[in-house]
């Protein structure tokens, strides 16, 4: 499994996720779905993480917004919680996470911007971060 | 109609469109649907542009990205078209184009990514400008 | 085929559509997809007629309005042409159907908005109306 | 911002909503996304309810039936409960929210239609109605 | 209520359900929306099981999996777990489940996959079944 | 590039699509987007055909279905066309495409599905192939 698209994509990976140093060593994350569909955390790593998000021709913080972006227009809510996190630790301010789901109130309309922001505000609260 | 709201959303608007001289010096651009719901132009400029990007907190790249995200993940081909264009205008890069799009192949699977490839580059094509 | 469901569907659909004298008399009407999938036209006269436009506690328009809407949402363009025109031939005003679509600009965001209405234009078009 | 589109959102928003004295006093309702997004809110007063609402052409009910109907086909379940009790305020009946959704069935299919039902029923307990 | 195309719908949900002895010899379904909207439960029973699935042409499980990859694509979670429970009942391996939700990665992206197999985990525990 | 999960992809590919001598050979399809994103025709040789489609435990025909399902109900019109011509080079009959189509009535509701059985027409003509 170690291959060279794993090390790249988990090298990303960590980029964006604040990994345990014994996951860190392991080059594994702890994953629910392990004993059903062991494939798909691989697939991320190394796929999402190894071929896409490894790309030239843009930063992290753009990627992330991105992300955020495509997953708010989607209203996939867990997602969106685990993307603003890693959206932070890659650098992005709760103030940039906030103006790019208000961004998408015109293209969105309000309701998923608005769920978005709650997630938003119980990330930030966890991290014990005001917006400014 | 001209508030201070419609001339800061049009300020802004002109920022993503290359408008003619004409509609800079009315503040108005051409509007298909003049005649039968004349206002969504106007709500686009004031509420849109006006309140929405006219923001602090994220440069008009970033915006357009975003928007481009949205858009792509809704499957909304016109305005893919119109917001290439407006991202190219705000200064993103053929590539960044190309690249934010691909970013979303881990989140919207290919068909999504696939017909905004085909939309971006007609509009290269458009401008005459190859990718790097 | 000629149920009870059948007859009280085709009925309603009348209320929604101009039939010719023909279709009328024969209770059918000109189906493209009769060849490979001769029951869809049958369902939608039965079940989305005969069971569920059919029923009592809102009238033909408020049902007219509710559908346009849930396709502009969706953004199912052959059959949002189809709905204006059914909703016009049940009762609804240009304006209304204008208003319908407008009032969805805070739910959908402006692109599907944007993409309804220019529909609805080429529909008032057809029919040579304008909007009030 | 105490603007004229404020105070005209305002006062329709408060025919959607029962407000308290104090709200209704202050011309501000409780938001909890007052302290990373305080915008929201007033954007939502100004630009959904003193824009589009406020618009002639459709009565309240009407707006409240075709808003719900958008939010069924997205399947924003905390809007969705949200815009029963608004529609229930402006005047809707029970049995035509119910109807509302079942005019959907054709439309969205069936999941989507279930779920909204189970929160118009949650809706109705809380309210102690039943649906006739 | 008992007529044909209910028998037939009802014949065919007890090939995807587990009904309890009651429930067969009555032909009705513990329905928790029956004060509501009674007719929903058996518009699904006549409309989706009396005409849809009773089709020749597609075994059981091949319906099964058809149905679960449109649950999946669209996100109604509380049909997913639904309709697992009806595949697996209809003959689908826990494997086959598995295997017919990773097939969406490259058509739904990773976030709608990773949902459906988190409530797939959920409803083989419930059956205290593994993978294989 | 012809490493060996793209070789495995490749093969995979040729059991859903009819390829020419000459791509047979080069291992290489004809790509549209290939001047400005080269990497997606890799990645969806590599990674879906390669990662995805190639796992066992479904046979290619199940995949196919699971696949159109997916894209009927995101209403991706252009690939709802190239998986129906695939999933008939795979071994689906016009008879099960037309009824894994209809499965999703109860689903999707009918716009999505009446689309879909158009292009499903549409690709039988070009096959000259009647539904039985």
């Amino acid at each position: 499994m170690e291959n060279e698209r794993y090390r790249r994509g988990f090298h990303k990976f960590m980029e964006y996720t604040t990994v345990t140093q014994d996951e860190r060593d392991s080059g594994k994350v702890a994953d629910p779905l392990e004993d059903i569909a062991p494939d798909l955390r691989r697939f991320i790593i190394e796929f999402a993480y190894g071929d896409i998000y490894s790309r030239p021709g843009l930063d992290n913080k753009s990627r992330a917004l991105i992300t955020i972006s495509s997953l708010v227009t989607q209203g996939t809510e867990r997602q969106i919680e685990v993307h603003i996190n890693r959206g932070l630790t890659a650098g992005l301010t709760p103030t940039e996470v906030v103006e790019s789901i208000m961004q998408l109130v015109p293209y969105t309309g309000f309701p998923r911007v608005q769920n978005a922001l709650i997630i938003a505000k119980k990330v930030f609260m966890q991290h014990n971060i005001s917006k400014d």
